[in-house]
């Protein structure tokens, strides 16, 4: 016969199916020695049995009455016992949490006879009657389906009538009116006197537990959260304990180590002659746990016992709750404790080097989005803010500074020392200065690819864009939004990590990279099995990237080279020439330059590889706006001034011929390699000579020339004889061999599709990941972030945003044909990620499984890739 | 050991490997019984040993003249005999043509000897002299490497030295006088004298034509056509006959059947006493072979058996060339001969009738790109051209009219008998109404998917887009090529199938869709699997298609429908209204016009499918142009029209709001109907009302609603609920059932990915490969034909435009997915094409291949697509 009920020290604390979460919690406890109010458990197949067959399972309530008898023997009380009642708790228990399911009964066995026991033995009548009160109106509520307001009126009457306003200054007489009045309700709404029998409360409660699993709160519940209709719900019930007994009683809550920072040593405060709900109402302001030290000795060390059991037991910092009756410890519950992103740290590396969990656990505990944010000066979490308007989170971190309009004023003013913010409708090539000295920058418009975006994401610079609340007047130098104007000087906060804008000075929290933090990210690097490089387009950027450890530059872009003030005027000589002896000037001139770049970034990357993308962006980029071109042609014609005149004529005939319907799709990366192969050449010139200079001066140069967006493998068939004839060429001038990989990115579906064939000419495979999801979906991000994408997250069209969680089924699809196709050519092809993916956990966690070589992702992001590919690398 | 050498009716005529391509032939046709003039190929086995050993196989001579004295025996003259000299040519002859090997020997055995027993045997002393000077020239030229011109000057030396100036009038003294020359030329230049013993001429001169298979020429040719290096070559060396013996010899060329019309018959001309130099020269007037019938009716009736004879046994019309030699008939040579697309499809009926072919064989002779041009009004391809310019080929067909700059003005002039062509930098959808009533549109900007593109090909009418050589001035109303100024109402003509622009009416021919073509195109149904419908957005459309042999509407586009001039307020209204109810009332205005569309549509295609997609373009596109809107209203403001200022401030708010800077990658499709289901619910209601107005007529409306551009199947999902339930509505409301099917267009990359998930919801995929391309290969068309997909092209990195035929590996990749996972999870999913890939035969191809049920393109492709899915059937 299928036996029913245990004991809670006899229960197996694993066996959350039978026993439900919370009865596992309790026989766990139980079993390992804690002082645990004793009870039993009523298993999840009774619960099941019942409803099947719509009756108390035959023998249920047998057992339940030998158990109880146990319970009864070994508290030496009884229910209904006058001189030394037995009171318990019911309580439901499912094996997965349900917070639709029944609430708790408190004090059950309290009848006219026991609560007069009651009052002897706590000494207190008046406690004693409440509790009585108390326990009718939750059974009333809760077992026998009354409203609780109904009880609540009758309260509120008595007080009316006696004229008082706080319960507590009920006498025992008003309690027993409310007590009496209560059962006459009950009476009246139910057809019944309510049961003084103890025994009868317990049938009846464990009942309605039973039957609460079929509520329609509880349906709906499991509906939506995918819960299977046949687990059922278990029934604990467990003795009352009181910390209100006097002064050798008292109530608590505490945490195993400071949730805050981690230190080790309980954290927390009590009461004492206290109940639970007196430390929650707040009528008293517990004291420090410490305190307890010299108050209560004994039971302070029990606790300190206690929690190193729990954390040894449980693994883990524990929050526990906890009563003292008369000097004797009971837990009422213990869970893992809720803690900050540098709690977490401290706690996973500390519990490691205690050898309570391994150094593989301590990696697998931590939140990689929650360290994120260790790495970002933050808002302190809590500061009051007067939140203006929200854009998007573009780049992380928090700043402050005093609004500026253009690019130059925060220039100046950012180069003499003050703290700005440059406000514009959106960024061009032609403001970074300004960005470079402002502490952050907020736009009205662009998406998460926006040039600000970009920009900033690379100077790890906070960044609020498409923030359309915001309407820019650039003459007037203010801003409107609604109806708040923010002029120019004001001081505003911008929150990159969120997209928030707010008015004034924000205070803000400091990152930092703590000795625990940096011992975790070490551990995970013996751990995984990613290598994890960066996006890096500066010596400044490639030094960030290796002090947060990364071993490579994945993804080096050389279009933000070409957009410096000083580079800029160059560039557009080379895009307006007309011939390819025109176009020959202006490249010799970008070459020292371009040089330049690549050494520095090389140097900054000494040992480690490098890849450098060849030219990407349309050649428009880099030329001014056609609508700003045209009114200047207009002035200019007006001034008379003929040579400004003639010289934008030629800029915006260019301009227009450059012009594209979709540049996303257009006349981009290696397609301008086969068309003008003469700058792809300046650029493969350029790194092998800086590659010749660092060699010559003892360094060791590892340098990968990537093809951007080619689709076929005749481009890159093309591309790689053309550098592979520059190289030999800077090696017999310079008389020096430079080795060097060549490789491509697959950015467009095609790639993917051919990349069998496209392998017979790559060394390399790095994955573009924002531009593979953008054709891929057929979503231009710019577009659908303001347009459709918030409906379709919204209304869980899509689970995730595809441009921060790569897509699985389709781009994810696309990248395992990919990596099978390319290998099957190619054996040792080295394969990565280089798309903002490289910096997400889910998509680390993907790219883990396809067996790529790599990630690569912005600086900022590299600790969190290190957490996270070990992550990967231990859960598969 | 290995034989070398065989007569020509030993040879078999199957084996081009060892007899050469020209050498099988003659063996073939002698084989046959035709007169050939008798002769013996040397092996392609004798040349490769030759080139292997660097020396003449042992044994070839003697096999040689064995095989000479054969021939001797057979013609009773001999090589060197002075009565009765055999005089040969000498050919090369390789398995592959290959243009760049050695020329021709004709004449070979002359000597001073022999030179008199020809002149005695044709009583004309000059022609052999004349043979001889010629034969010593070729020799010295192909066999001793001497320059051709050193001979020249010694002939124009010696005209100039006698007075005369055509090289008939040289006499006999002459031309021995040039001999002498010609003689001593030999001796100088090569150290040796002139070989006057015929079988030293014959040893060298096939020694030279096995070294010619080594000559640079050969080896570029080689290399440029991919032939293999050990094909070696054949030599054929065959008796010379003479149609200059005489009236009774004749020489001329014939085609079996007419090859312009394809009518039955001889076709050719002929001309007595006369090589086939002299039919070259023009000298004499040659005559129509039927006056053959009566001048020489012995040879005419031979040359009606072998005509019959050689289409029976190439089982193709033939182009002959002939000899008659002393009224014996001699034939040269037989080929396939060249036709007009017309003559082709009458022949390949023809020949079917009659026995000599399969029909199967007819259909797959067919070129369908050929075949296509019978369908438009074409240049007459006698006229004399002068092309002013050349755009793209946009829309087939020849169109000539008055140069007009707006469409209103076509209208007006169109609707008043005028033909016109519209000319437009490009088209927008205001000028659908002008479009509609000129022969053709030129632009100069835009692809072959620009606005007039689409919108001409719908039409079937003549477009040429993306002129950029035209330089058009509205304010003018002229056009300027270069220095050219064309001004309005100026006659040109367009040529929609190349390209080209000319000025002046041009004379074109008429289309035809003759007896011949209807019965081969019917024979083609009945051997196709795919199903042919057609892209068609109008009852005109629709009514075109099934004229054309299409079984159903595989893509009929709802956004054309709203671009009617009466539309496009209504529309705008929609657009422009901010919520949900604002919406409704245009939405209501625009119920009973779709309704009628669909209608019309449905009742033109009775009985067959008509799949009807739901709105497609971006919102944008509705709304007019973004800087023309800001032009109107400064003009606005400063003419004080506030009413008019504030509407289209209101346009512009919206019009911004909508502003996409991916427009393909965009906000349309599939999304607008998740933002906006009350479009799509609209649409949806409009084709049940109709559907159910149809029913009740007694028609049979096969409707499927297409949703486009999905890429998740829960996008799919949604919309399939949403119709649904319209659907159940207009039932309701009609009492009537409307049965209906429910698919989608894979059109982006991610659709083809998870085809499996969301054939779950689709009872049908539509490829759409014009999106999918672009997506594929992330290649904007109408950026990419402006500008990178020439270079491409012409550089042979991409081998055709991919917008055109189908894309296999990367595209067709996808397809393969798509169909395969879809059917995997709906055994009975339909799957078709409606791209513009849906008209090319290379594409129908892999649709066959890849086991699609249908392909859908423009009504005027229809006959093509039905004769190349025939093909693909019949090769499959």
């Amino acid at each position: 016969m299928t036996r029913y009920v245990y004991q809670f020290e006899e229960g197996d604390g694993k066996d959350r199916k039978r026993l439900g979460g919370k009865g596992a919690g309790l026989a766990e406890m139980s079993r390992i020695g804690l002082p645990v109010p004793p009870g039993f458990t009523i298993t999840t197949e009774a619960c099941n049995q019942y409803q099947a067959d719509n009756a108390v399972p035959s023998g249920l309530m047998d057992e339940v009455w030998e158990h109880l008898g146990e319970l009864e023997a070994k508290l030496d009380r009884r229910l209904g016992n006058v001189e030394r009642p037995l009171l318990v708790s019911v309580r439901s228990g499912a094996p997965i949490s349900m917070p639709g399911m029944m609430d708790t009964v408190l004090n059950l066995g309290l009848n006219p006879d026991t609560v007069e026991g009651m009052a002897r033995l706590t000494g207190n009548r008046r406690f004693a009657l409440d509790s009585y009160r108390r326990f009718i109106q939750m059974f009333g509520n809760v077992v026998m389906h009354m409203e609780h307001a109904q009880f609540e009126h009758i309260l509120e009457a008595v007080k009316r009538e006696v004229g008082v306003e706080q319960d507590t200054k009920l006498t025992e007489a008003h309690l027993e009116e409310v007590i009496r009045r209560y059962k006459a309700l009950v009476q009246k709404e139910t057809g019944r006197a309510f049961p003084d029998d103890p025994r009868e409360q317990l049938s009846m409660a464990i009942l309605a537990v039973f039957d609460s699993w079929r509520n329609p709160r509880a349906i709906v519940y499991r509906r939506l959260n995918k819960i299977p209709e046949d687990l059922g719900t278990a029934v604990n019930v467990q003795s009352m304990v009181f910390g209100n007994m006097g002064d050798t009683s008292a109530t608590g809550v505490l945490f195993t180590r400071n949730p805050n920072t981690g230190e080790p040593g309980m954290y927390g405060e009590y009461l004492t002659n206290a109940q639970g709900e007196d430390v929650v109402a707040g009528i008293r302001t517990p004291k420090e746990i410490g305190e307890m030290a010299e108050e209560m000795p004994k039971t302070y060390h029990e606790l300190v016992e206690v929690c190193a059991l729990l954390e040894r037991h449980y693994r883990d910092m524990q929050d526990i709750e906890f009563t003292v009756q008369e000097e004797k410890l009971y837990l009422l519950q213990t869970r893992s404790g809720k803690r900050t992103a540098r709690a977490a740290v401290k706690i996973g590396v500390d519990l490691a080097e205690e050898g309570v969990i391994t150094r593989d656990e301590a990696i697998l505990r931590q939140d990689p989005e929650q360290v994120q944010r260790l790495l970002y000066r933050q808002i302190d979490p809590n500061a009051e803010l007067d939140v203006l308007a929200e854009g998007l989170p573009a780049s992380p971190g928090a700043a402050s500074g005093r609004v500026v309009f253009t690019a130059d004023e925060a220039e100046a003013r950012g180069q003499a020392g003050e703290t700005v913010i440059l406000v514009r409708p959106e960024t061009t090539p032609d403001d970074i200065h300004g960005i470079v000295a402002a502490q952050g920058v907020l736009t009205s418009r662009g998406g998460m690819t926006s040039h600000a975006a970009i920009v900033a994401r690379g100077m790890g610079k906070p960044a609020v864009t498409g923030c359309e609340a915001v309407k820019i007047s650039l003459d007037d130098e203010t801003f409107m939004v609604g109806d708040r104007v923010v002029s120019k000087d004001t001081l505003i906060t911008i929150d990159g990590g969120t997209g928030r804008v707010m008015i004034g000075m924000v205070p803000t929290v400091d990152p930092e990279l703590s000795a625990e933090f940096t011992k975790l990210l070490d551990w995970a690097d013996e751990t995984r099995r990613l290598k994890v490089h960066a996006n890096a387009d500066t010596p400044e950027d490639a030094a960030k990237a290796r002090e947060f450890g990364a071993t490579g530059v994945g993804l080096c872009r050389t279009e933000h080279m070409f957009m410096g003030q000083d580079r800029l005027p160059v560039v557009q000589a080379m895009i307006l020439a007309e011939t390819l002896e025109e176009r020959q000037g202006p490249l010799k001139e970008l070459l020292p330059m371009q040089e330049g770049d690549f050494y520095g970034i090389l140097k900054a990357m000494d040992g480690y590889p490098v890849t450098i993308r060849l030219l990407d962006p349309p050649l428009h980029e880099f030329l001014p706006d056609i609508g700003d071109t045209e009114k200047a042609l207009a002035r200019a014609r007006e001034a008379g001034d003929d040579g400004d005149a003639l010289k934008l004529e030629a800029i915006l005939r260019r301009a227009r011929s450059l012009f594209e319907f979709n540049p996303m799709l257009g006349f981009r990366g290696v397609r301008l390699g086969i068309v003008y192969p003469e700058i792809y050449a300046m650029q493969a010139r350029a790194i092998f000579q800086a590659q010749a200079r660092l060699l010559k001066e003892g360094f060791h140069p590892d340098v990968e020339v990537m093809i951007p967006l080619v689709g076929t493998p005749e481009e890159l068939a093309r591309m790689k004889d053309m550098v592979a004839e520059v190289n030999r060429t800077v090696e017999d001038e310079q008389a020096v061999e430079l080795p060097y990989k060549i490789g491509t990115m697959i950015e467009v579906p095609r790639a993917a599709l051919v990349a069998g064939s496209i392998a017979e000419h790559a060394q390399f495979f790095s994955f573009g990941t924002n531009d593979l999801t953008q054709t891929t979906f057929g979503y231009s991000r710019d577009d659908a972030e303001s347009k459709f994408l918030p409906t379709y997250l919204a209304e869980k069209i899509l689970t995730d945003n595809p441009f921060m969680v790569l897509d699985r089924k389709g781009v994810g699809r696309l990248i395992e044909i990919a990596v099978a196709d390319g290998r099957a050519t190619r054996a040792d092809l080295k394969v990565g990620i280089c798309g903002e993916h490289g910096g997400d956990p889910s998509s680390i966690e993907f790219c883990h499984l396809a067996g790529l070589n790599y990630v690569s992702c912005s600086p900022f992001r590299v600790p969190v890739a290190r957490l996270a590919a070990a992550q990967a690398s231990l859960r598969h």
